[in-house]
């Protein structure tokens, strides 16, 4: 690779669109050329129009950068989307149209079936799609891929090699998810202290839905979402970052306790074959002690980028019971859409 | 009832001790007699040998009070027991052996066949387990009685009415428990902030256990569990208090969803029907709000020894979810104990 | 006092509205006979306009009671406003123009000339300049009355019986300040939690100014400010509610350390010889204990209307150094204005 | 420099002896070679016998080495201590008497008259000092050098410049510490959460006397203290990591505001002139938001190294007021202790 690919990020001031210009200013593969925000931002330096919310400092490189309108004109060839939810479906088929490659956290079209809902580790194959969508849309370049909802990616990751070894027959899990997973300014600390808010909207049936999408197969242009059920119980705590998952499983096949973390352990995805910069080395942390992971301890393994499993025992209602943890907002939202492009990339399916 | 019964409280100082001793200083029935703790604290004001935990102040009647050693010599009819699990179990039988009632919010005693592990709701009938426990062990005035583990008391209590009318199979259930629970110092400050731990010592397996003992029939002398299995995930939250759980149920006979809220509130148990001084009204409370109940928020409900309930759904993998919250030291732990020793003196099984 | 005094709160759907409503739907004095919000709210049920933020559950009487626009055609003889900044200054006058009694908890008309700022423990003397205010604004029933800022009030009650005994010279303070004094939806949790922000808009400026106008004399129609230099730090911590500050003070004369506890336990101020519903007894609280007050231990003494104080000890720079503390939104705010108006009622200056 | 300096941690199982680990596990000019902790970790590996709390992952090398008595006798030239208080003295003793050279974070021999008390920015020539120690306590070789106070250093290095510039009179401070100040298991949650504890023991005597010996001159084989007086109002506040101070300074000269921060960025200390792998370029970080520095944005300046300052404004009490933040564990403990150590070798009195 001789020249970097430049790359634009669409709602660039927000909290998910932070974490992207974090991991994008100095990727060896990809030059950060263009930030966009709201009409109210254009026009400012980034280092003006945005409030840094991470505790890294913001890109040296970033600060004089100025915030472009939302528009498809902006000066690169792949965009990564953080827009908010009603915004992200139009505009993001608007840049598509305009032969952009879009790459986008939002969940607008995450459930079209001709846009693939990728982790690279699990559902390369289903980039396929991509072929599908230009046609039906008269797409000529441009394309749109999405990654799943932060909760939905570290509990898939950690069914995938199960689902490949003994098959998976249903799942009820229950998530703790930290605060930075409702942006900025997000949760209240009056609501946030001391306190558990067992709901978040429409967080449930995106974890029901979207592993069964993930783990399903392309078939005919489309996807045949995987046959079990995903019960979720979905739950705000007041921690940061960082996503804690109580899973129950029922196999479609037995599996001795200890074949489990073995599948975990014995899995080799593609993208840490093609040694993406972005993929972590493993892909999944399997921890032995009887009470890891944890959120503080566990969310910054593989920098962000790995999901953490463990506590294996048997379930007296299903079959396995375990614990999986991942970073929301890196893993969790801009890393895996940073890693789906990586992904596109060196498997030479971005023209530049 | 003319005079008040003498009772007091072994391990006063702990955390629960001084539960016990804030619902009991002014308590209408019962009068605080006597205060015991570790030997180190004998001899010394409860004022001076206290390190008092509770936002309510100490009760000033209680400061003077003399700490007592934990023998049973103190002058009392009842004792309740905040004793250390390992010291507990035979410092209680030396006390029921030498006459006095007791009421144990310790673990010691709750699987033994032919100790009531009581919840005066749901199995007030348990106490016919104290005639086998008197013959058993010889004693003649004394008796043990325990209730349960703070996580289960809220479960077990959503689950009465239900087993009542539909019958339960199965259940998946995961806590998010408040830091008290660990009692004091308990879980260090750099170990809860900012971070969900999914591991509490023995607290699964209790929770498997104790609702199957608490919904079983007394025959014989002793307790046949209800048949249905239940699988816990148990996690230490940063909250001060309160233990919230999400629950999965497969029920034995189906249900419409709006007959689960209906079993809850139709529900009429007999401490609320004898009037118990700490016996709340209604025993459990049935939230309909999209978001409750809350830890922070419902947490006091009934002053502290009420169950929330709330967020019915159905389930894909088993047939319902809801969300249970409760108080974790005062109905899951001195609050409880209490009310057991209220449903005995109203139905006249205490001599004074 | 045979019938009760009809009184309304205005922004009664706020943090502090909601208190001001718990603290008047049972009380002995007043009737809570309407509540005002923003003309959005106006029209809707209590209930259904109003997030309820307090762990005490909304009162029972107040669910039903239609929410009102804020205008002065409401029916009740006094108001209690909880608007909003901007809002506060023109609405409050036109209430009064009407005839309306105003206890305000608005900074607007707090440095008003001819509007008492009051604490009624500290210068009940400075009501007088009602008499003015009317004389100067052509009102002929109604009035304005403010009570202090949050941070303000503990401060200048621990400083009063100082500055009667030794005289105050001057004053270094830093605040620990809760997040409830944002209000609601105030600080964002992804701010608030495991940090420190050193800075508060307007909270350093108003507790450099508004104890010296406590503390001063009334002298011709206007308050002549005590003559002492306040410097304040200001900060948000985690933590709910209260509002802790260490003091530095430097005193005109003399004082033994053992005499700053004995003229604050020596205080007999004239709320609580009036015997006001919401005075605490005592006003002071005064702890010897070497790590108290602290804020979750003690916000809540005197049902949240004392301050507490304690950790005196010499200051090498200025005199003396101690620690004060106290419940923000109850004596900080929504209680100090009852208490005002009880005041004023116990000294037969409201007409009804 | 060809070969590195072999350099010992004595109890390296705590928060701070960790600290220390990741710090010298790749160092450039260090080799980690021997690790001691208490009789009872003594044999055990590393990775056994240390329960690590912090959130990057223990050094990898570190793992498998075993854990040593701490006695003399172990195979390195220089030793950090993070002994605890009582053990601290009569060790660091007997270690410098056999020819180690000390680095120590404990408090026991920071007031030693000829024991340096160092910050290597800001009294490097009390180096001096170690002569008069070894004629005095007849020692050949070895050596303690103390770095101060976790609270100390922050408040020293924002005084230092103005103390050269301006001349200090006095000083009024006021610390929110983080909760890692405290050690493993340090403070209960239960004592943390939601609250604010005005009181930690010995810390404002510290805190008062050490920024005085720093910044005094070295005369005739002892400190004479810098004449100006601290009063030091020190709490616990519920942060994980990170001591935010307030302070009020009065100058000896008068300042305009504007020069506080010009001497600030016109420090040119020492350690940043010799390029000390550990030394932050700039040593203070000048904020210009009116609301920096935060704890948690702040902390990690300078990879912890690094003093942020900011909101300075004039005092109507003293002269002017400002805020400054440091991260207590890294600059505030073993980081500082390892830039004490650089600091000699890069001056060559270390003999290998």
């Amino acid at each position: 690779m001789q020249e970097k690919i430049r790359v634009g990020v669409l709602g660039a001031t927000g909290a998910v669109g932070q974490r992207f210009v974090e991991l994008l200013a100095d990727h060896p593969w990809f030059e950060l050329t263009a930030l966009t925000a709201s009409d109210a931002s254009a026009g400012r330096r980034y280092g003006d129009a945005c409030r840094w919310l991470l505790s890294s400092d913001m890109p040296p490189n970033m600060t004089d950068m100025p915030v472009r309108e939302t528009s498809p004109t902006i000066e690169c060839d792949l965009v990564f989307s953080a827009l908010p939810g009603g915004l992200a479906g139009p505009v993001e088929e608007e840049f598509a149209a305009a032969g952009y490659g879009v790459f986008s956290n939002a969940s607008a079209h995450r459930q079209d079936p001709d846009v693939p809902l990728l982790i690279p580790e699990v559902n390369p194959d289903h980039l396929s799609l991509i072929a599908t969508q230009r046609a039906r849309r008269g797409w000529e370049r441009g394309f749109i891929i999405t990654n799943p909802n932060c909760s939905a990616v570290m509990l898939t990751m950690a069914l995938a090699p199960l689902q490949d070894v003994f098959g998976v027959r249903s799942v009820v899990v229950n998530t703790m998810q930290g605060l930075s997973g409702a942006g900025y300014p997000g949760v209240p600390s009056l609501d946030a202290l001391d306190n558990v808010i067992p709901f978040i909207g429409g967080e449930e049936d995106k974890l029901a839905l979207e592993p069964c999408k993930m783990l399903g197969k392309v078939r005919d242009g489309g996807v045949e979402f995987a046959g079990f059920a995903i019960s979720a119980h979905c739950n705000r705590v007041p921690v940061r970052e960082g996503h804690l998952e109580t899973v129950s499983v029922a196999l479609e096949n037995p599996a001795e306790l200890e074949e489990i973390p073995a599948a975990w352990r014995d899995w080799r995805p593609l993208p840490q074959q093609l040694n993406l910069p972005t993929a972590p080395r493993p892909p999944l942390v399997v921890r032995t002690e009887p009470d890891r992971p944890q959120t503080r301890l566990d969310r910054d393994a593989g920098r962000g980028m790995a999901v953490s499993v463990g506590r294996v025992r048997s379930c007296d209602v299903l079959d396995i019971r375990f614990v999986v943890l991942g970073h929301n907002t890196i893993r969790g939202a801009a890393g895996a859409s940073v890693l789906n492009a990586e992904l596109m990339v060196a498997q030479e399916m971005i023209d530049t």
